[in-house]
């Protein structure tokens, strides 16, 4: 046995005993020690790097790994074996960069708080009517005495018959286990959070009257990458708090398709399950609970907006059969499943309300986007994207909606790319480059001073637009020009320094290298030809298109001429192009207020045609044309062809 | 901090640590060591003996220690504080009566069967179909395919609406949750457990069609003392297996109101919940299925019959207003609970049929045990009498219900009584006393060689008839008589030996002294005085009375003749009388097995009617004058009078 401890920033040091031959990775997974691996440990995409402090690991150099990183003790989780020797292991910040960035804020940024109230006032001009079935109302009882014996259940449904004026009242468990302390306790004057049913109500809770009650619901967008949430007042549809944290499951893989596999393997499904929920939603419900001064069994409903993938996993229902001809989801639509089947911390009577999925990879996030994006409220036609790390579109108007998923791969969220990350502290989410001295000038997110630590999706894609544009790169990817900016590796890889380490403070330079573009040629290539196909699938074409809605937690948003001028979106006049932030959470947020909404959703759902890009008649060569900057007929790019700035 | 060591026969040394002045039943509790206290370690019934093996003890002689047990050792855990010194413990076997003597058994006796059989026939026969909505269906699916890509549970519900021939069908978390891989596995052909509702059906579960699936209820009698279940097929009856176990809530007190003190302090709720629920039940229901080969999550339905305190505790609802004037129980129906509420093993969706109370000392047990009994379906007028370890009474016939509870005490059930037990290995159940030599014969429970431990009820009822009648006692339950059995201590108080010590091998006598004569002598004036006050409140006397039918667990069943020999019971003829058993577990059986057996309890409950007897005129002075044998009035007792035998 050897002893190893991990020192990870921020965090107090991990100790634990291993065998010999066992796998870092591993141990670090048992020891619940956070250590990236978009590519579940299959020594592909480099980001598990850690640093071997003091003893010896059975590790070889790989290509991620320069000569410089591994004398100085760098090592791949992943191919890392503990020999018969006690180690120290430094696990980079970098490397647990998965951690929960758990953030509660009131709504984070104006541009986002006006893209949410927007996407609000456009559902309600639609007709549907932000109402539901919840309320809270004050109710009064007498006290029991030796010649009003009734039981304490009795006693409240009465009163409660009375103060709603209904006839059937129900009360949960959750009510009835409290019931005798808090009518005491409350002196007999209690506030009830209640719904209305077809027969009668329901009873979720019941609060000591003098409290200041409200009917409080959660919103949430379960991303393969970021989960987000909204606290709202049910009765006003006021957003009480806001939260944000990296989906927990990311250690187990970047993109669904590996975790779908790591759930495959011997308590995958009960590990997963308790990443997302355990470790990623119950915290952050804990948190904004908190920021509002209420108990989280006071949150009484939900409302779910995800992949396929994501909510499959969330339920813990075998995601297996998704990936695996013929592409058979457990459910499309789910309904009647409330908190207390999972280990949720809410109130246990809570209504769990699911965006329906429509595929196995057109899911929830994708239905209620639509609902939030409108096209299907316009006569005019539109275009839906949303990207995750996955990219999906809808194209369509009030008389149709079509949709299809291209595997984009986790590009735009900073997977595949070697300082690739997502957008959190520390994240280069805009870049311009100048022509003549190709020196950078960064956006970063975070506090003044943050030193850039990798690119978000929008960084990459202003990055290679503004190379593309200085001409450091070429059509094909290639780096061009020479200079202090650009590097070349023993085996003649170019690579473009964002940032030295040397100005950072880092052990390594921020850049991007000719793998990493030609992998985001690709990503970007998929979603465009995506596009192209879904749009002409239905006999039109690009300038029939009347708006398109770019949707996806990239950055603060994306710099749509870049993103045409490098061939990612069509080449259509920049002021049909608007991003919409987060759709899905807007969407869930909708359901949840709103029971219009929530069957709206349903039914647009139902009514939604799915597209199978990878059967699709000219799909592949649409792809292949498309994997060049801009397009291999650059005719198709008028704007990129005179481009000037 | 000073060690101690609990050596608890039959079971691994337990080791703790402790403060000096510590209260060794407190830290016996906390380690989970089991030791009585029947009156919640307050010094009073002197059921807590260890045995100090080395070490010291701060622990003053009580009147339950003897010099010569002190000596050896012997000290009250209740009244004992830990000195400076490691000490160890011996826990003897009297002192963990109380464990779960888990059994589970074919229909154990055949006189059990019978009157089981007796009862379920009557209740046919009044009518009541002893059927339900729960049934097993065959439901085979096509497979999927990339041409019809139906989602599972579409699929599952499609075909459940055809073979069923229903509309709407629910499936809950439990189903969905195993969907994907339970269809694949069982190739789309499986065995669904379903009920039928108004509106369609619920889905408890699906099974692989290959299996021999039997949709399965669990009736439970919950008695303060005594646990009793049957697991039965729900569509045929059938009775697949019995079990029976200690209530491991004992050990926080042997009656009710010393178990809702204990569940009033920190903590008390879940502990006391925890002892029925995780301790008891699960372990008992884990058995019992194992025996018939199926998993507990194929239990679908439960059905609870017990009383006020203990359907409050198992709910984990405080049940502190039940002993506190008013007197004002949560609930007397309770509705909508499923198992999934409550940390029970079974079958998440499986709901809870609880038979209702009628107020905080008649409760489940009883309303349950009324339909057993089958007063409420003739024209006679009869009493039934549940001995349990309170004594509840009800009398009525087709037209009227009443009901009263006495308060007993435990005696029947061997609380209050020195060398008193309940109904199991090593207890004494009958006895019969030669009148010459006053050498007493006994029927112990257990195998051949089992040596007395204590006196069960029955064998107490026993031992005092025969006492009396051989003259060893006198109508106030004074020793008269002297003789090798008789014992006289230095307080002069006398017992009467019934097994010694050198006999069995025991460290003491199995004896009864005139103080548990005395506690035994208020037990049955109690109940007694109870069914004259209830019997004449509705201008009846007892020749009217056409039956008598009396139930409880006390032991294999009651010497009727013994029982008005003493007072216990009216002196009307013997052939009025029948023991029924458990009469609450049978009723359980009825409203498990069938929706209008439900019904039924549900009605006779509502019109019941409560007689308080505390506050009923001339309860009190019937209960004085009942305090001898048989009584003061020794013409209401004219077989004693002519008693030769």
């Amino acid at each position: 046995m050897a002893q190893i401890i991990f020192k990870i920033s921020g965090s107090p040091d991990v100790v634990i005993h291993a065998n010999k031959g066992d796998r870092l990775l591993d141990i670090a997974r048992d020891a619940n020690v956070a250590i990236d691996a978009p590519c579940s440990g299959n020594a592909t995409c480099g980001k598990c790097k850690v640093k071997l402090v003091s003893g010896v690991l059975e590790s070889p150099k790989t290509q991620h790994i320069s000569d410089e990183e591994y004398a100085s003790g760098w090592r791949l989780a992943c191919v890392s074996k503990v020999a018969d020797e006690d180690i120290v292991i430094e696990v980079p910040d970098i490397a647990s960069a998965y951690k929960s960035r758990m953030k509660v804020a009131d709504l984070s940024s104006p541009e986002e708080v006006a893209i949410f109230e927007k996407i609000k006032a456009d559902i309600e001009e639609s007709g549907i009517a932000l109402t539901n079935d919840m309320e809270v109302i004050e109710v009064t009882m007498s006290e029991p005495s030796l010649d009003d014996t009734m039981p304490d259940n009795e006693r409240l449904v009465w009163a409660i018959q009375e103060a709603a004026g209904v006839e059937e009242v129900k009360l949960p468990f959750f009510v009835m286990k409290k019931i005798s302390t808090a009518l005491r306790d409350a002196n007999w004057q209690i506030k009830a959070v209640i719904k209305k049913t077809e027969t009668g109500c329901f009873v979720y809770d019941i609060l000591p009257a003098s409290e200041a009650v409200r009917a409080v619901g959660l919103a949430i967008d379960i991303g393969t990458t970021t989960v987000s949430a909204v606290l709202i007042n049910m009765e006003t549809g006021e957003i009480l708090a806001k939260g944000s944290a990296g989906n927990g499951q990311i250690r187990y893989g970047a993109d669904v398709i590996n975790r779908i596999v790591e759930q495959t393997k011997e308590g995958g499904i009960r590990k997963l399950q308790k990443a997302i929920i355990d470790e990623t939603l119950n915290p952050m419900i804990a948190n904004m609970c908190r920021s509002i001064g209420i108990k989280t069994t006071q949150i009484y409903r939900l409302s779910l907006a995800s992949n396929s993938t994501m909510n499959h996993l969330f339920m813990g229902i075998n995601a297996d059969p998704l990936r695996m001809e013929p592409y058979i989801p457990a459910f499309f639509h789910l309904k009647d499943i409330v908190a207390k089947d999972l280990n949720l911390i809410v109130n246990p009577s809570a209504e769990i309300i699911f965006a329906p999925n429509i595929g196995s990879y057109v899911g929830g996030d994708i239905t209620a986007g639509t609902l939030a994006s409108g096209i299907w409220n316009s006569e005019e036609s539109s275009v839906f994207i949303d990207l995750g790390t996955n990219g999906e579109i809808v194209f369509g108007n009030s008389d149709f909606l079509m949709s299809c998923a291209c595997s984009a791969g986790p590009a735009f969220e900073g997977g595949d790319i070697s300082c690739g990350m997502r957008a959190t502290d520390g994240a280069v989410e805009a870049i311009t480059i100048d022509k003549e001295t190709m020196e950078p000038t960064l956006s970063i997110i975070g506090e003044e001073g943050q030193v850039p630590v990798g690119l978000c999706g929008s960084g990459i894609i202003d990055i290679i637009a503004e190379m593309f544009r200085c001409g450091i790169i070429n059509a094909k990817g290639q780096i061009i020009r020479e200079g202090r900016r650009v590097k070349v590796d023993e085996d003649n890889m170019k690579s473009y320094v964002i940032a030295f380490k040397e100005d950072t403070g880092s052990v390594r330079d921020v850049e991007i290298n000719e793998v990493d573009i030609d992998s985001f040629i690709r990503a970007k290539g998929a979603i465009y030809s995506g596009i192209i196909s879904l749009v002409e699938s239905v006999d039109f074409d690009m300038t029939m298109v009347d708006n398109v809605y770019v949707a996806g937690g990239i950055g603060s948003g994306i710099n749509m001429k870049n993103a045409v001028r490098i061939g990612m979106l069509p080449d259509i006049p920049l002021e049909k192009y608007r991003y919409i932030g987060n759709s899905s959470l807007a969407g869930a947020y909708a359901m949840l207020l709103s029971n219009e909404a929530e069957e709206k959703v349903s039914e647009l759902a139902s009514s939604m045609t799915y597209l199978e890009l990878s059967t699709h008649p000219g799909y592949m060569d649409s792809f292949t044309a498309a994997c060049f900057i801009p397009h291999t007929d650059i005719f198709l790019f008028p704007s990129v062809q005179n481009m000037e700035d």
